[in-house]
């Protein structure tokens, strides 16, 4: 996940249609605006908005710490007003880690994440509040929004980074709309070797343990076997790694015999 | 979720037990270093461990972005292999962006966080490693690894900065253990007003409008009344907030009966 510099900048996607508008509210630190924007892109965002953003605008500290994302900086438009930023938007969410005392629907970033994306597929505009690093949003902002989103963290330590927020509400829109499973096997082209082939492979290693004393109490013969095809069964074995197990058995035996020789 | 800076770094709570430890192999900067430490906290992880990072251990950089979360740093260990960093672990999972030609098992940061959990409920040591910020895992740290995690990311822009990586795997397993549920509504105390206040209120309502003429057309009348109904009915109005809007219609009929006396 971290370190993969293999694609240009240059071939960052823009946002897809339907995806939320991210806002920042008087975001103090240009660089915590650049990760921000590079949160955002990995994830295939956007539309960045600033509300009085404290340092000047463009940002020499947001531009360094963007890492590529700069295309999402150069598209962010500024603004006076949290009511301004929000204009054209159909849903609001606003991102705090605080419990306010407000009749307010508040969701996870993962009913948030599937909120946007059912919002987008409907044709609405959307977008996500953010506050300023050190004090979050005033309620004054919280009433411009329909919802509250606050992830469930260590109750001991809840203050996220700017930059992280942003990513766990990114990162789950982006979840709401993968087709990928979560789990897979990457084969690096090879197939799973047939039953016949591990089968092979069992009786060659029977064989050669029948051969070098180690299956020799018969009462324990059957389990002993059982155990070891199941422990090579677990492995899902590829074909040729079923060739690489018996090289190693002839290779292990051929030694044995060597040094049998040897000791003669 | 950002900003709140409510609790004490003092309060910080110690991982839970069966919490994965995080291993950066190769850290470039120490900045990176304690925003990872921040972002495991946050999630109620502090098992850090190091593999020759780049700059000087302890490091005053890192302790500066840990913002709070110096108790993880403090506690971080340091190893010259990886091996040496996982070798007390019986379950290693390696995050890395790119597809590798290997015969491993890939999970989503969401699957990651499930099988942490369960590995960890079961008295299981677990662990996952993270590679340097430019160049990722190489392959000799993946083969330590029993799985590949990676995050379903914009394919045009997948470089994910390294503690934000760490952040998706720590927040997945905090997840993966949390019994809050998705969505929840916070009333500040209220409760939801009875049918029989708010019937009042639509009562009050139409009987204004009645006497307003905004209700004059006979035939329309109905189909207004459940329009305007449906409406109010939507908004989960609590008490409080009904004798609010009792008292608008109250000052808007002052204001017009105001009005037209001053019309006379």
């Amino acid at each position: 996940m971290a370190g993969t510099n293999s694609t240009k900048p240059h071939a960052a996607t823009v946002s897809e249609g339907g995806g939320p508008a991210i806002i920042l509210v008087d975001p103090q630190l240009g660089e915590n605006i650049g990760t921000s924007a590079r949160a955002m892109l990995n994830c295939g965002l956007t539309d960045l908005r600033l509300v009085r953003p404290r340092e000047e605008w463009p940002n020499p500290k947001a531009a360094a710490a963007a890492s590529g994302a700069g295309v999402v900086l150069e598209r962010a438009r500024v603004y006076h007003t949290t009511a301004e930023a929000v204009a054209d938007l159909r849903h609001v969410f606003a991102a705090t880690g605080r419990g306010r005392d407000m009749n307010k629907r508040i969701v996870t970033p993962r009913r948030c994440g599937e909120d946007l994306r059912r919002f987008g597929n409907a044709g609405d505009t959307c977008g996500v509040l953010f506050g300023p690093e050190r004090s979050g949003l005033v309620n004054d902002d919280l009433a411009l929004a329909d919802t509250v989103v606050t992830a469930s963290l260590n109750p001991a330590f809840r203050s996220l980074n700017l930059a992280q927020a942003v990513l766990l509400v990114c990162y789950e829109w982006f979840q709401a709309g993968r087709a990928e499973p979560e789990e897979r096997l990457v084969k690096g082209g090879a197939k799973p070797a047939t039953k016949r082939e591990i089968l092979h492979f069992f009786e060659h290693l029977e064989r050669e343990l029948d051969a070098s004393g180690f299956l020799r109490i018969s009462g324990k013969r059957p389990i002993m076997v059982r155990n070891l095809r199941n422990m090579f069964q677990r492995a899902g074995l590829m074909d040729h790694e079923v060739r690489t197990l018996r090289g190693v058995i002839t290779s292990l035996v051929g030694g044995r015999e060597r040094g049998r020789k040897a000791g003669d």
